[in-house]
């Protein structure tokens, strides 16, 4: 019934999408057979919803559940360290599976943390937001936060599969949608300008939670990303232009300590700095540039900030790891659809697109 | 002049074996051009006597040095979070490549810090103890230790290359050579019979630090670590077989939490107690046991332990990576150059032998 996708080259694995919950375990039956030990790592929220519907499938495995608090700050090794125990007290060994049931931030723990346990068991995203399952998902990249810097220590540690039931979609509170919304976003405008028009087109749909609608969003966003990332698996070049509007997002999650401000608001706001570049360097027209806006603001994510010193700012930005030693690289967009990396971004420019995105 | 031998398949790298430390930056000059970054990573110790002579060959590289104290305490998540901060200060980014000069405990932890440094960087082993350059620098296991375990957390993460001048065993004190001593006797244990009897006629020259005698050692023992790893890179099967007297070892080390034991000390009573068993079970005759004792004792390195309660060394046991959830494995001596990989040791077993080691 459901779609399958490839994704990769070296470790190629598979994303099931619009595959039910319940219905994993039997495709693992299959996969692994019945003496496999799962251990699923998950959060409060997610717990509640979905996993009485995910053990629904396991009742022939061995499973073990770990729940970690439903926060961003959950991203840290403090908490790796404390998986490590409680994944020990649950006898996973080198032969244990992980499920890492959830949101970005559960994919990004239990992804890292599976790549490290015992130096390394496999894995299995299973995402329940709109922006793990367009976005954090695919592409294998796993990582955890540091006071210095959002996702400075991590891995590419590709999972075994990928399962992606969009029916989580239909408990998601509409400010993860959003932040979804500004990933698919700017996947559109990484390259595909005709995605970039179906939003517009139906900005009212999505609104109104037509979910149809949003899965056809969500689909077509991870056409794009696939493609992407299908190219270039260990970001050496092509997928680093996936970080469009990242290195300024980055910069304010840090600056906020990622409490005040979710991922895709710091995305969106990234986006409208880049894009003010990019219009400086005649590479946006000022119709594209408020085209942009516009889209962003019909879904109330922000294009505009509290003030506050774009030095600060600045500075956090070069602790992201897309930078090389003393240059500044930025992916800027080229019309709506195409993008640019430049090296030659000088901090001027920089702290003048802070400027222009403050109140 | 050095000599070159080649390890792994998936990801190759090269040992280059009796290579002056003060000619490493010629090489790096050739391989990697002058304009790349590197960050030395090496203990208090190491650095007084080793830092100068290496960056000696650096000069026109752009080199940073960080160093650690000199313990095994060191191998934790917080030296890893410590050295993430260090780095970005000397704004090391993702062509960075990390120098591990030291001990085993220095090369697990910065291959460690390399493997997931903005998602994993280049790194170096120039081992400067036996230890290390018999044995951690060889096979591409990185690690830290947890509370719960010793490497839990850590990967296979394959070196660029290793560089070994043996001359810095010249200033290393005789408990690291002994250290090092029980792994070349377990090599010998493992797979090479003709090594054994080399060391056993070759006590006195060993004991008077007779270096080129000592080198050969090196070598010989080298070439068995190379042998298997070659077979088995990611420890999946031939390669566990390395790990005889381990699964012991570790679970003192832990009982000691790494301070009252050295890890060679470990492997030393690891041995002697895994060949009780094998002794018990007819893998191993008397005889064949006592000559394994008494070549151990000949270096000082201990045999029995102090009175403790066997069961807390048998629950460290069941921590150990090696064991599969709900059963035993062990590997076993079969007489002096072959081992056995069991599944089926029971508790009795284990404490029996835990108790024949005790004073």
């Amino acid at each position: 019934m459901y779609q399958k996708i490839d994704v990769g080259d070296t470790n190629q694995y598979s994303l099931y999408l619009d595959a039910p919950l319940n219905q994993l375990g039997e495709y693992l039956d299959e996969k692994y057979g019945a003496k496999a030990h799962y251990l699923i790592i998950t959060n409060t929220l997610v717990a509640d919803l979905y996993a009485d519907s995910l053990l629904e499938g396991l009742t022939q495995f061995r499973t073990d559940l770990i729940t970690v608090p439903d926060s961003e700050e959950e991203k840290s090794l403090a908490r790796i360290s404390k998986l490590t125990e409680q994944a020990l007290s649950c006898r996973a060994d080198r032969d244990t599976i992980v499920l890492a049931l959830g949101g970005g931030v559960i994919g990004d723990l239990a992804g890292f943390f599976a790549s490290v346990y015992m130096r390394g068991i496999r894995y299995i995203h299973i995402p329940t937001t709109f922006l793990a399952q367009i976005d954090s998902s695919i592409g294998s990249k796993v990582a955890v936060n540091h006071s210095s810097g959002k996702n400075l220590l991590g891995a590419f540690y590709a999972p075994q599969l990928v399962w992606t039931d969009f029916d989580t979609l239909k408990t998601l509170p509409w400010e993860e949608l959003q932040n979804g919304l500004a990933e698919t976003i700017k996947h559109s405008m990484v390259s595909d300008f005709t995605l970039f028009e179906f939003i517009e087109q139906h900005v009212k749909d999505i609104k109104e939670l037509n979910y149809e609608l949003i899965k056809e969003v969500a689909l077509r966003s991870i056409a794009v990303k696939v493609k992407i990332v299908n190219q270039d698996v260990k970001e050496k070049g092509l997928r680093v232009l996936l970080n469009l509007g990242h290195s300024f997002g980055h910069a304010l999650e840090t600056d906020e300590k990622y409490q005040g401000i979710t991922h895709g608001q710091g995305v969106s706001v990234g986006l409208v700095a880049a894009s003010h570049i990019a219009c400086g360097r005649g590479l946006l027209t000022e119709a594209q540039l408020n085209r942009i806006i516009n889209l962003l603001n019909e879904f109330d994510l922000p294009t505009t900030i509290e003030h506050r010193n774009p030095q600060d700012l600045l500075q956090h930005m070069t602790a992201d790891k897309k930078n090389k030693a003393g240059t500044k690289i930025l992916v800027l967009p080229v019309g709506i659809g195409n993008v640019a990396l430049v090296s030659d971004c000088e901090d001027n420019e920089i702290i003048s697109a802070w400027k222009k995105v403050m109140k």
